[in-house]
């Protein structure tokens, strides 16, 4: 929790408003966070457990831990390595899965240098123009994208009143959209590359990418059971559960706390990534409890990068594992599977 | 949200704690926003939206955003052009009512400066003698308005402590209500006034507005199905839930708290207007989608006029225009019959 | 509210402390205020009212207001005219009773002069000793009590760390129960004088008082449905809903919380007195609206003592009145059988 | 209250760090305290009371008061005469019940110079080799301990930040479990002794102290209805409702709102004690009306003793003692089986 205020006080303003920052009263930002204190861990002791293995897998990926990076525009905002340098650090702490998005401020060949051949999902924005849709996707899965991630929260920018007031713009260009964007970004705002993505997003896109990608598409931004539905009968192979940080619809619960009607909907039948709020082996205990297979960590990952780079990546994964390690074996959960099967106990606002 | 804090530096004090303060402890007055928080918006995904049209309906007049302008005593306040400055800006916007209030700093031929034909409802503060009621009405008739807004939840001022405090008199008379005052208002104190209007309303009074004027009549302030119901028997072509800006009675229900038990009662019958506690396009969605057909603006509407003139008065329309937009994209509704449909999460106080 | 802080500056350090603080962490004090927010008023519009009429009556007694002084001890604390002073105050005002508490630093002879025949209850701390208690009944019938208040509630001190952290002990003695104080009370803290006094009441006590004085006794510090019904079989006239301004259990619900079950068991069998926490209009017609006949005022008035001598007890006084009387029009209601038939609406704590 | 701030003041950052602070967010600490306001007392007045009777008794032990001292280890950080001051705070206080934690500072001898043959409870600390088990027990029965208390909650330390911040390890040895660490725990931190000890808990534990020691065995941290049944079923003689005072799992309830639930699954088949959370008479009142049989007391304990040696120890079990009795008065309890009859209320967080 304490690396958001030292990440701040070495990242530009701007920079940082647009990292950390939410939507409109940021309401739903805090809510992220906040609302997994509305479900308490039970401990379990007597539990005979001892060294817990945070060991899992999600579409064929063998993974050490149950989480993976997220997917994050311009990483440059918070070091100058930009995605490479994250790459490095999630190539070095090995065993999961880096989530490149389509706003990356690297070229896949960068970003390459760091990920060493480790896996990876691609995260697309869509162009209106599905012939630029075509070329993307083909140029991600030349770099070895083994899943697509289609954004489907994020049609439009939120109400980020911290970039206006910052007047932030990107420092530099996204070249894997800079196809479809007049311009290539540098300078451009938020606003305006997303105005020129697509917004008419529908169950046919995820038909479409799943048809002409041949790999397994995750619809990211479901915060209903309806939507999952929708998504698996268009071939989603797997829900991502997200509300995008809290940066895009404010007002809307925190992404947590629609996890659970979500999961019960789903049913098994595909995987669930969770992402929103996620600052805490406790939070990764919670979310995996109420059905999630993995969580994807954004923000935390970032402001390790701000702050050391590619260790600073590093460590903020090592601290992680250590901290749901050990939530593990305080919870008395032996592995992955136990703390799926782990009751939480539902709790109202009485801090005071 | 931070027009207030602008607002509050270039209005007199007294004016500022006029028109943003409350009565009593001010419970009311933060309920009205903050209730917006008990419900939050389940953004919908894969929803095949692009560019949605904010364009609706009410009573004959259509518009392009479902907002009005609330009606507000005495403009001038805020800015030196008053209610004719707040016109201006809303003919600027085009597309919408201007609500008149009877309380109206100007006169009708100085406010038809600024909206220049544009549609206008009028809001009465009844005498206590129908002589004058039926003149005012004439009057109101003869400028144009199209519907009459009878204020039954303001027989009598509420506490307002910022105004005993900074001993707040109106520095301007009134001229509209001027025949049933001692006095034309100037340097009259809103107890004075209020007392001198009618206190005792009645279904009575609903029948002798819509049948001497011909015109549909809102009855405004309804915060219980009862009185929709009883409103409705009597007359009413509209039910207008408000509690006045929490201006009235404190200890009272945030206003959005009771929209969606007295829309069920409504049940279509008429249409329903909400006010109280709109700041942000998020709000709009979240009443709409809780029975009510239109919003009215109002302190936001004021600050902008205080900070702007007309000018200002136009930017905040439009602000609300752009952000409607951007919340219906994102929560994944096309028109604001979809709005309408929406489905709302049931939240707890859970930000901490 | 405000007067609270004006009379921490004027009155001492000690006295005040004893005045305005609670037991223990102050929960109960502050949720004594605070849980007033937990149903909210719904204002009744189109109910033909005007000049709304605050009188009523109780045991015999015809009120032009439904509140009531409380009895508290000490008044010198706040003022130099002592009790005489507020009921000089309570006497200029009319129309209700005074409360004279066996704690009183001043004889009913001197407050005699400041009530000048106005009506008053005696609140009785018993002696262990009956013939003490036969006397002190004696005095305060001759002193014209029309009936007897046994405080139920208080049979010892609560844990008063104000109190303690000001080494508080009263600057005066209290000439009533100095027959059963080894010492007139002078000099003594609150904990010896408590102790002196009776611990062990029981309903032998209630048929005892009420049996002696031939007045009726209501039984003050009623805070479940069980202790109402026990007290009424034990010949109680009245039942007193208080947790004695939450002074003396800490960790207790606010006393507005249990009046309506409190109230629904008593089934209009004997008035209901309730009091703790009122400091507003709305608060009143809360109290009436959940079941109490009338209601008492303690620190409000001797705030206003403090401040303004008499003349700030009759101000405060006033303030109720006409605070009630506009929350009384602006909620709709004519009388107080009106009010006390009006519907609160249950709400949760969303103030964010 | 108070002496958490004034004990700040006098002992050394890192060790005030360590015993007051919790885990993690600190969540589950703060909300120990906090949840006991989630449950109120309801004063039963007419309750023919009169000294209130605090003893009660437990597992053959004759106590003055239903609560005892809690096991801590390293008192040493509070006070220089460590677990030994602390133990003439309580044999001074007398009819109570010291436990001894196997981190204890200071050796059997040394404690018993200040207990004085009072009676004391063991807190074990397991090796993961069971025949530093058998030493260890052996010890303390040759100490005179009547009950073996196997800590099942602590199988790890929690995510101690403060520690981490403040770079704490201790700075005197351990000498009950120096035989099973690496060097004596003198400069070893919490992670490095809680690695050496045993984190493979289970029900073959709790047979086999049991069995081996011949007492009856408390499994101390259990907040699940499961666990109490499962620790029973393994032959425990009593349960120890705890979540070690916040220090472990963060997230986790207030462990006083696990507390009825488990009571309901021990049905009286085992005495249950309660901590975590214990700052005031209410809050022991609180947990014995919840099924607690008694409480004990933590850190308050140790403040005293920082502040006072074991002056301030007796001072500390003085002031709940009169707490408790003041409580029990106010709230119409006579003897500690009234306590556990008493009824609660439950509340929402309304403190606004």
């Amino acid at each position: 929790m304490e690396l958001e205020d030292f990440a701040k006080e070495v990242m530009p303003k701007g920079g940082w408003g647009y990292l950390a920052g939410g939507s409109g009263d940021e309401f739903t930002l805090r809510r992220n966070v906040a609302s997994f204190n509305s479900k308490g861990i039970l401990p379990r002791v007597l539990a005979d457990v001892e060294f817990p293995d945070t060991s899992t897998s999600i579409l064929g990926h063998d993974l050490k831990v149950p989480f993976i990076m997220a997917p994050i525009a311009a990483h440059g905002l918070a070091h100058e390595t930009k995605e490479a340098g994250t790459a490095k650090g999630i190539a070095e702490f090995g065993g999961t899965i880096m989530s490149i998005s389509a706003y990356s401020g690297a070229k896949f060949s960068e970003i390459e240098e760091g990920l060493q051949g480790n896996a990876r999902w691609f995260q697309i924005y869509m162009s209106k123009d599905d012939e630029f849709n075509r070329n993307i996707i083909d140029e991600a899965k030349a770099d070895g994208a083994t899943a697509i991630i289609l954004t489907a929260d994020s049609t439009l920018s939120g109400n980020r009143e911290r970039d206006i007031n910052n007047k932030f713009v990107y420092p530099f260009g996204m070249p894997i959209v800079s196809r479809y964007l007049s311009g290539d970004g540098k300078n451009m705002s938020l606003n305006n590359i997303y105005a020129q993505s697509k917004q008419k997003i529908s169950p046919r896109d995820v038909k479409f990418l799943s048809e002409y990608s041949g790999l397994p598409v995750f619809v990211k931004g479901i915060q209903t059971a309806e939507d999952a539905t929708l998504a698996i009968g268009a071939g989603a192979a797997g829900i991502w559960v997200s509300n995008h940080g809290g940066r895009q619809l404010d007002g809307a619960p925190g992404s947590f706390e629609t996890l659970a009607e979500i999961s019960a909907a789903v049913a098994g039948r595909v995987p669930i990534v969770f992402d929103s709020g996620i600052r805490r082996g406790e939070h990764i205990f919670k979310a995996l409890a109420s059905g999630a297979d993995i969580v994807a960590l954004g923000r935390p990952v970032l402001f390790g990068l701000a702050l050391g780079g590619w260790k600073g990546v590093k460590s903020v994964l090592e601290y992680f594992e250590t901290d749901l390690k050990r939530v593990m074996q305080l919870a008395g959960t032996q592995t992955i599977a136990d703390v799926k099967q782990a009751k939480l106990k539902d709790l109202t606002d009485w801090n005071r």
